[in-house]
């Protein structure tokens, strides 16, 4: 039932960058992204297209697209928080986008001042027109495993919004544990659920931060429980500006070295990958808190002392 | 199959601080390791009986064990290369002792400047003095999943010792992954490798370092293949001084949060836990790689600030 391969969703540049203080240059983040997308990973979200001016890092959206390089069988995504960023991601050229909400009602009431049901069918009218445009969609259930404001998040509200995005014709519904308080026992069971209602295994993804050292646990747990899609972050770069508590999200290497050495294919140089992550510390001038680069920088730090 | 309790065997006050390039004084040895067992943790790792100049920061061993507080229910740990640190542990009062040994004929020579045939005699006759004496005897094998030198180390020969430990009267086998080179797939393969080898999972424990970020997955994997001890650190403190790249042991603090949240009982208070992690970070004076601890640092200065 576990799949004997597996496909990556790269959120760094987004997700990633969005939590940062530092606002990074749009040529590096040109450049991070070449360097994702050369080690193989297919899916990669580039930005976001809310109003510029509540993700500063982000504001260069409308920019950086266009400097993407031409890159063959890799889909740049854009999140979109409703019709009008839709317009403004498609004016760019994106082709390929992500909604989001939460399950629970307080944190999507703090992120974007909605109810649940209001996002769901502004969520409902962005699928229609992209889905008109013959654009591929992702939809994010944030806060599916645990709320900050909340603590436990019944899992019967992600399965109901669940069904509903799968009604409005999403791809692909991502469960997200955006405070890391999910465990593996969780993960199962609400993938069962969801499973149980008749959404197939091949239109849902998961989406784990590392905020209490779970991510990786929970990744497995859901490959053992028959998911394909996992998103991650280069050295585990990212968080959630308004999920206290929220930081870091699971590092690409540590996925990648872990599915590799069990035999499932990623498509990912490992290598390459990892000085990707390299280079992501360098430009936000901080140490990241995936495990795998840091390995990989120690290794290639002890050879050249040993050449 | 899996277990509905564990038992987490730390080993934060031995493994952690041994590679560790402060020399820890014996009074915040002593405290850390109250903490700990205040906890709720049971069997605590406290030193390592090997020459005094060969691991510095554990020469106090004759003075820490002493000043240990009376912990009912609690089982202090040494760790003893021989029969001479044997005999030295016996003197200072302690009553359950650790042996290793490496899978890897390369790591063991470094190590101990001995051949596996050679240790595995020298720790039979610490096993038969041991028995003699009443006291539980714990082996580490390192190396099983991986060794920084040979690479791949053969699940056959991890079997070949594991059987000779067994039947020199070890109490528990424990499969070490030194340098953080395992996968899920790999843990789960080993233990029924074991087990079909006629070693019963009661006897069998799983020791992960975190170098490549799979120690908690590999924790999973285990206990989804019926393992109920687990090692591990507080606050990821740890690795091993003659392994280049490893670099921390899985966080205690991790391991709890997730058994707990899984309905998997540990007998550990999860904030006097992560309390033992951050005090273990005062006294270091850096941060420390596990991540509930910082989490649990980061919510309280929040709740501090809005109080």
């Amino acid at each position: 039932m576990a799949p004997s391969s597996v496909r990556i969703y790269e959120v760094s540049p987004r997700d990633g960058l969005q939590n940062e203080a530092t606002v990074v240059p749009t040529e590096s983040k040109v450049e991070l992204i070449r360097r994702l997308a050369a080690s193989g990973l297919q899916d990669v979200e580039v930005t976001s297209f809310v109003r510029p001016r509540w993700i500063p890092q982000l504001s260069d959206a409308g920019e950086l697209v266009p400097r993407l390089p031409a890159a063959d069988g890799v889909a740049w995504w854009g999140l979109v928080p409703n019709a009008v960023g839709l317009e403004r991601a498609i004016e760019c050229g994106i082709r390929n986008v992500a909604t989001f909400l939460s399950a629970s009602e307080t944190h999507n009431k703090k992120n974007v001042n909605r109810t649940v049901r209001e996002s769901l069918a502004g969520i409902h009218e962005v699928v229609q027109v992209a889905r008109d445009e013959g654009m591929s969609v992702r939809s994010y259930i944030s806060t599916a495993f645990g709320c900050p404001y909340e603590g436990d998040v019944p899992a019967d509200a992600t399965r109901r919004i669940a069904l509903a995005l799968a009604e409005s014709g999403a791809d692909t519904i991502v469960l997200g544990d955006t405070v890391g308080m999910g465990n593996p026992a969780q993960v199962q069971a609400l993938i069962r659920l969801l499973v149980d209602a008749g959404i197939p295994l091949d239109r849902l993804a998961v989406h784990f931060h590392d905020t209490r050292g779970t991510a990786l646990a929970n990744a497995l747990a859901a490959w053992q429980a028959g998911i394909a899609t996992f998103d991650a972050s280069v050295a585990g770069l990212g968080g959630c500006p308004y999920a206290p508590g929220a930081s870091g999200n699971l590092a690409t290497e540590d996925l990648v070295y872990m599915f590799e050495g069990m035999g499932v294919s990623t498509g990912v140089h490992l290598p390459a990958l990892a000085e990707a992550g390299v280079y992501a510390e360098s430009v936000l001038g901080r140490e990241l808190p995936g495990r795998y680069h840091q390995y990989h920088q120690g290794a290639q730090r002890r050879a050249a002392r040993t050449a």
